[in-house]
Formats: structure tokens, C-alpha cells, sequence
């Protein structure tokens, strides 16, 4: 990318709604433009975790906003992300893809894993460089990110289901302050937090730090008060829950620098730092600028390159925790590849590179059983952590993996999308291809697509050659006889 | 079990069910009596894999002679296991549950990696001691199994979706034996084949034996020509099939030791034998005498101590296939079972054993994702291959792991069964007291269940010395308060 590009970033959060707009400068993206609003999505979702229809409007109506400012802007220079309450309605297909259509590109869920990375990387690039080892804490709206790395790189990484917005409305509906509350809610936190505990032993890190709303109100509050500017203490923590307590209710709570879209937030909020203190055993955290939305602005800038897509590196990690044959996973990635770039018209490099990660994994399903192992497959892919990833691409990789084999009727939907059409008959080719997991003998194999027929060409001879492999494209033939597609192999 | 107990086994076939009764004598089992009937069930799948009406009933004429035969057998003295047909019938439930009640005893399907472990156990038992290392092929109605092994230990198995019954339903219907026909037959079945093939390399054994119905039939048909008796070669097979064609049709064909009940699926049969030798490069096959039903006998006195009960080897299998933290699972899988056999009536010992497994595993659904590894961790225990098992007892593992946390709801059917009930309780139990990853202190701590209600006792104290296990135990008490089921703590 050029310097002088124009990127935004759009975080769907619990709590707000943000637009973070900046423009590169030599490998550093400098701020052009921040909004935010406080739609406070996370408190709409009822006890069925279905979003209110009040909950969906006031987001459609805030990336009405958004879009309007984003005209003009590129596919490549833009990416929406939602989290915790998106992850968690069930009928978040619904609010997602009228809300693609407002803003005018695609919103997408990332994994509470993915969020954590991406709050680790805006948090570092935001920070000045060292080589102290870094615990980052953000508290969301409906959940807790905890983090732990070195410079860009996180180490260790956690998404737990406890949040400012979940936590007031569940031990502070009623706005009042009691010990009783504050004991509840603390417990609570500290239950939850508590399962993820052993990736953050005291001795793996040596500063903290925190970012987003609550932290950043918290030392906002303090700092007008008692602490150093931008630190938070476990003694100035005390301080504010007394004040809390001290007021009684949220009406009668004045706290200076406190902002009035965290008031209703704030008593979940601090119960959940102090679980955070105590249970990590910090005794003092910083206050951090970076978040969410920094590191998916400079993801966009690292994703350019192939050597610096941490998709690959991730993709190389699910074949080892799987334990799959990488020769041919390596095998038959190589060869879809080429069928896949012969047949694409030009500009087909992102798709590309997708459907090789699909046939990298295609067989890591195996390691439940070989029985069905491309359900398995399909499976994993739906439901892993894969740093790097969106959910809806680990979504696609998993419809690949789905349909490697067996009949093509489950795949009616994503068959009416001609990339995923092609990317998965490249997909069967190479199988059929690598079915002896050997290089395939491929001089003078073709691969075409025209309209919606794909023929697949030998040389004179070849069938003869590999009955096998000419038995198992006839097969193919059959298979996608069932699919508004052809394949047809000549001779 | 003492010499002189009488075991029967019952073998659901896609091609015939079989009763093989045994008396245990001296580590051996000698036969007493083997009912054989040809009940072709596999040919009554039809393309949606539901079970004919007439292929059920079928089924159940049989089980219920089988089951007035086993009469004053008791529970731990029979095991019917059902196979390929089971394993692929959409509406298995509805044949097993009134078969069950028929026969007397439950029924069990296993997966085709199981079956292929007690066909190599039943072989193994039957054949002199020896060093070689044996290959077994068995070729079924609809599954084709293969191992290696040495002794009585598979080193490689696998299950193919290729049969006799399929086949010779699916490429001589019509009864007619063209060379067509066979060579589609056969190029299908090696495609089948040839997806495990990595596993069994021509160097990995040196003697090749098979057994059960379509070997038994081609060895006895060859000897009464050709060959010494009980061996199959290459230039046999050659023979058989030549005499096939040359009937041209099924009607015409004469054969001299071939019996009735193999006519009808000799020609699908004989293609994939075909497909076999070719495929694993064998020359000469040795026909054996024993099969699944052995297998399931001889695995009936194995499961009998835990020491040779191999379904615990497959349980420390699945920990490390699946990365497990093994000290926690020790450890909650020890609190488990000492809570189970304190509130358990007499004679819980193997519930108990299973709740072991089940907390051994109950973390394996993290190597998918954290965020909810429970569903995970059921749905990989719900498809694994894991040797010993049966299927409905690793769905019962499963059950279990799903439940190990969150609401009940979900597991309504499975409450209503008391046991199941309380391993799940002791589970919970076990699982709130190790939160922190220590061994929990749990002097002085009951747990007691008296009709419908759970109590959990602790010793004065403890809730004080121990806040957030005190604080899960009470969260257990509202998961419980919305099933049948109480769960109280005291003081």
C-alpha cells in the first residue's frame, strides 16, 4: 500500500460503536478521524440471546452514520468487526447483513481469541517499543480479553464471557451500590476469569496494562483525584468502589471525570477490574490508547503480504496440532492452486491463497476419525481458533473441507457463489489427482471453466496411464451432475 | 469368571446375523453352539439408508429365536454387537430398541475401527501362536475391514465402505456377470480401498489370512478344484471369475461348494477380493477360522479386569491424541470416582469406571477451541474411533462431557436415568473443587444422594477457607434446581 492510503477500521463493540480512520505514513497509520457511539448493543440481547429489534435499529442507525462518512472508500481500505454480543445472538445473520448493506462492506464476527490478538496488536503499536513482557486487560461491554506478549507478538491469549455491560445489568439492574452486589459480582468475575488462569502465571509478565472504557474510566476518574495520570492501583480501586457505595445509588453518584455514557456500566465495570486485580495479582496497570480497532487497521497493512499473513502461519499450526500428513495436504494444495490460477480470471490471488489453506486442512478431521473426517474437518474449522481469521473465512474454509468428497447436495447454497464453485472443483481435481499420494503425473492437464461448465483435459494416453485417477474424475462428472455446474473430462 | 461359564455371542451382519455360544475353559473358549441365519439385512437399506419394513422384520424373526436360545443367560454373559448396515441406517434406533427387547440383551453398534479390532481378536484367538505378522482381510456385506498385527495386538486397522451385498446389489442387480460389470466393480473398490492404503505397505506384514463369508466361499469352492484347501491365490481368483463369466448369469451358475445362501452376492464378493489382492499386493491368502463373534467373546473376559481392559489404553490414547492437561484430568477423574463410590449403592463399580473415563477426557474439546470445549469434547467422543468401545458407550462418555458444565437443560432424557444422574452430579462436584488446578482439600467433605436430592457436606470452615469452590457448589445447586434433580450444600 501507498503511504498516504486512507484505512478505516469499524469495531461493533457491547458497549460503542467506533470508526477509527487514519492514513499510512511510512509503516505507521496516523489518526484522521475517530467517532464513536454508545449504542450499548450488549444490554438488547434478552434472556433467549435474541437482539431486540430496539437494539438492532439503534446499530443499523449508527452504521447508517458510519457508512455515510466511508463513501467512497475501497473494499481493500476497510474492516468491520463485531465481538462478544455478535457472537452470541442467535440472530445476528439477520442484524449483520443489513448491516453490511448500511455501512457498504462486510461486518465480521471474530472469535473472542481473534479479539484478543487484535486488541494486543493495537495496544503494542500504540505503546512505545520495549522489551518488557506486557499483560494487556480489556474489558468489554460482554467480555474480558486477557493477553500476554512481547513487542507485536502475544504469547498467551484468553476471551472470557464477563463484561461492564453484562455485569451491571445482572448484579446492578436496579442502580443501587451495595457491598453485597459488588461481593456477588466480584465472585462472579472471579469464577470465570478463573478458568483461564493457568496461561498467566504472575512470573510471565512484567507490566500491566489496560485499555478500552472501563479502564480508561477508571483512571480517568482517579487521575482527577489521587493517582498519577493513567494509572490504576489496587488502593485507588478501593477508593472508587467506596465511592460508589458512599453514593448508593447510580443517581446520586457524581465522580469527577467520570463521562456519562459509563455511568450505567461503571459498578459492573469495577467489579470486574478489582477480579481482574486479584486474580492476576497486579498491584498497578497503566492505562493504554491502542485497542480493537488499531490492530485491525495495521492487520490490514500485514495481510498485504503472503510472508506476513499471519493466516498462513496459523494455517501451518492446525496442520501440526492435527497431526496431518503435510506432505500431501502439502500435495494437494500445490496442485489446486495451479488448476485453480489456470482457470480464474485475473485477480483471483486472494481466492487463491484460500482455497490453499482449504486443501492444507483438508484432512484435519482425521484425527477424530477417518470415518467422515471431512464433517470432522468442517467441524474444527467452524468452531477453532485460528489467529488471523475472521469467522466468516474459517466459515468458507470449512464448507471446502466439507465438500472435499461425497456428494455436493449439502452445498447447494455456496455452490450459487462461482468462486466457491470453482475453488471446490479444483479442490476434488487435486484429490482425485493426489489419490495415491504421489505427485500426479499433470503434463498437459487443463483445467477450464466456461460459463457454468468446467473441462478437465488430458493428454492422449493419460487415462490409459492412471485408470484410477481417470475412474475417479468420471466419478466427478456424476457428482456434479447433481449441481447447476458441469465437469466433463476429454477425452 | 470361572471355567465352565457360558458366553454368547451374537453378530448383527449386513449379510447374516449369527448366535456363537462358549464355554470359558482355561482362558479358551470352546464352542458349545453356532446359529447361523441369512438375513441380508444390508440389502434392505434403501437410497434414503432407511431400513425396509421387511428387512426389520427380517431382523427381528431372527433375534427373537436367538433371544429364546439365550434365555437364563444373564447380562454379563452375552454381547450382541451390529455393524455396517446399523452403522449407516438412518432409522437404527427404532430396529435396536424393539431388537433389543427381543433378543433380551442390548444391542450395540460399533464403529468399523471396532469391528475390525475383534475380528483381528477373534482370528488371532483361533490361529496357531506364532511371531508372523499377520494381515486379515474380511469382507463383509457392506464394510470391508483390514489390519495388521502381530499376536493378539492390531498394529493398523481400518474399515472400508466396500461389500458384498453393496456391491453385488449395486453392479450385478440384474443377476447378469459381464466383464463390465466386474471391472467397474472392482476399479470402484479399489478407489474405496485405496483411501487407507498408506496404512498397510507391503512390508508391514507376511502372512495374509481372511475370514468370514466371501473368502470362506471362494476357499471352499477353490479347494474342491484347484488350490491346497483354505488357501486363495491370484490364479484362482482368475479361475473363480472366469466361471462366472462364462454362467454369464447367476441362474446358470453351478459351482461346486458354493452354497446357497452366497449366490446371491458371490459376484460383488469376488470383484472386491479381486480389488484386495491387487491393491495390497497379495498373492496368496490363507482362509481362517474365526471373526467377529470370537473377537466379542474373547473381549468379554479382557473387560473383565482393568488391567486388560483395553478400553482404558484407549482413554490415555485419546488424553494424549488430544493434548489434554493429564495432571487435571487425573485429578478431577480421581475426586469423581471417590465422591461416586462414596454415595453409590453396592455394585457401581463399573459406572464408576466410566465416570473415571469421562472426567479423563472431559478437557479434550479444548484442543478444538476454549470457548465451549464442552460441546467440543462431546462431539469428538460422539465420532472417535476409540478401541474397545462400543458406540453407545461412548455416547454415554460424551453425554457426560457435555454436561460437565452450563445449564442442564440439554441433558433432559439422560436425567431421568439415576445413574447418569449422579455421575453427572459427582462430575460437577469434582470439577468445582478442582478449579484451581490443585488438588482440592476434601477432609471432612460428603456427598450424599437420597432419593431425587444431593447433598454436599463440608466440614465447619471450609466454606471460609475455600470462597470461590463455596461459591461454585452454590451455582451447582441453582443448575440442578431446574431438573428433577436437588442439589443442596451444608452447612
Amino acid at each position: 500500500m501507498q503511504d498516504g492510503t486512507l484505512l478505516a477500521a469499524v469495531d461493533l463493540g457491547s458497549n460503542s460503536f467506533r470508526l477509527e480512520i487514519g492514513r499510512l505514513d511510512h509503516g505507521q497509520i496516523q489518526r484522521v478521524e475517530y467517532l464513536k457511539e454508545t449504542v450499548r448493543q450488549g444490554a438488547g440481547l434478552d434472556d433467549e440471546r435474541q437482539l431486540t429489534p430496539e437494539a438492532m435499529q439503534r446499530g443499523w442507525d449508527c452504521l447508517a452514520r458510519f457508512g455515510e462518512r466511508l463513501a467512497g472508500f475501497a473494499r481493500p481500505q476497510v474492516r468491520a468487526v463485531a465481538t462478544q454480543t455478535l457472537r452470541e445472538a442467535r440472530n445476528r445473520e439477520a442484524f449483520i447483513a443489513h448491516g453490511s448493506a448500511l455501512l457498504g462492506f462486510p461486518i465480521e464476527v471474530v472469535s473472542g481469541l481473534e479479539e484478543a490478538r487484535l486488541i494486543y496488536k493495537g495496544v503494542a503499536r500504540m505503546l512505545p517499543q520495549s522489551d518488557e513482557r506486557r499483560l494487556v486487560v480489556d474489558i468489554g461491554g460482554r467480555s474480558t480479553e486477557l493477553i500476554v506478549g512481547q513487542r507485536f507478538t502475544p504469547a498467551a491469549a484468553a476471551s472470557c464471557r464477563v463484561g461492564s455491560v453484562a455485569w451491571s445489568g445482572r448484579y446492578f439492574a436496579d442502580g443501587a451500590f451495595t457491598r453485597e452486589a459488588f461481593d456477588a459480582a466480584e465472585l462472579a468475575a472471579r469464577a470465570v476469569l478463573d478458568e483461564v488462569m493457568t496461561q498467566f502465571p504472575r512470573d510471565s509478565w512484567d507490566v500491566a496494562y489496560g485499555s478500552s472504557g472501563t479502564v480508561g474510566a477508571a483512571g480517568s476518574v482517579l487521575a482527577s483525584v489521587i493517582e498519577p495520570e493513567g494509572v490504576i492501583t489496587r488502593a485507588g480501586l478501593a477508593w472508587l468502589q467506596e465511592q460508589l457505595l458512599r453514593a448508593r445509588h447510580l443517581d446520586r453518584l457524581r465522580l469527577e471525570g467520570l463521562k456519562d455514557d459509563r455511568r450505567a456500566v461503571i459498578g459492573g465495570g469495577i467489579a470486574i477490574l478489582r477480579a481482574v486485580f486479584a486474580q492476576l495479582g497486579i498491584e498497578r496497570m497503566t492505562v493504554a490508547q491502542g485497542a480493537l480497532r488499531q490492530g485491525a487497521l495495521y492487520e490490514m497493512l500485514d495481510r498485504e503480504q503472503p510472508e506476513t499473513d499471519l493466516r498462513s502461519a496459523s494455517v501451518r499450526a492446525l496442520m501440526r496440532r492435527f497431526a496431518v500428513d503435510e506432505a500431501q495436504a502439502e500435495r494437494v494444495a500445490r496442485v489446486a492452486v495451479a488448476l485453480f490460477t489456470q482457470a480464474a480470471p485475473a485477480g483471483g490471488e486472494r481466492a487463491a491463497r484460500k482455497l490453499g489453506w482449504a486443501a492444507q486442512l483438508h484432512e484435519i478431521g482425521q484425527r477424530i476419525a477417518h470415518v467422515d473426517h471431512h464433517l470432522h474437518g468442517a467441524y474444527i474449522l467452524e468452531h477453532t481458533d485460528a489467529a488471523g481469521f475472521a469467522l466468516p473465512e474459517l466459515q468458507r474454509l470449512s464448507l471446502l473441507v466439507l465438500g472435499q468428497r461425497g456428494k455436493l447436495r449439502k452445498l447447494a447454497g455456496p455452490l450459487e457463489d462461482a468462486d466457491f464453485a470453482l475453488q471446490l472443483m479444483c479442490l476434488r481435481t487435486a484429490l482425485a489427482l493426489c489419490h495415491a499420494r504421489r505427485d500426479p503425473d499433470v503434463a498437459g492437464l487443463a483445467l477450464t471453466l466456461q460459463g457454468r461448465r468446467c473441462t478437465v483435459r488430458t493428454r492422449a494416453g493419460w487415462a490409459q496411464a492412471y485408470p484410477q485417477s481417470a475412474y475417479l474424475l468420471r466419478e466427478e462428472g456424476k457428482a456434479w451432475a447433481r449441481t447447476p455446474w458441469e465437469y466433463a473430462t476429454e477425452p
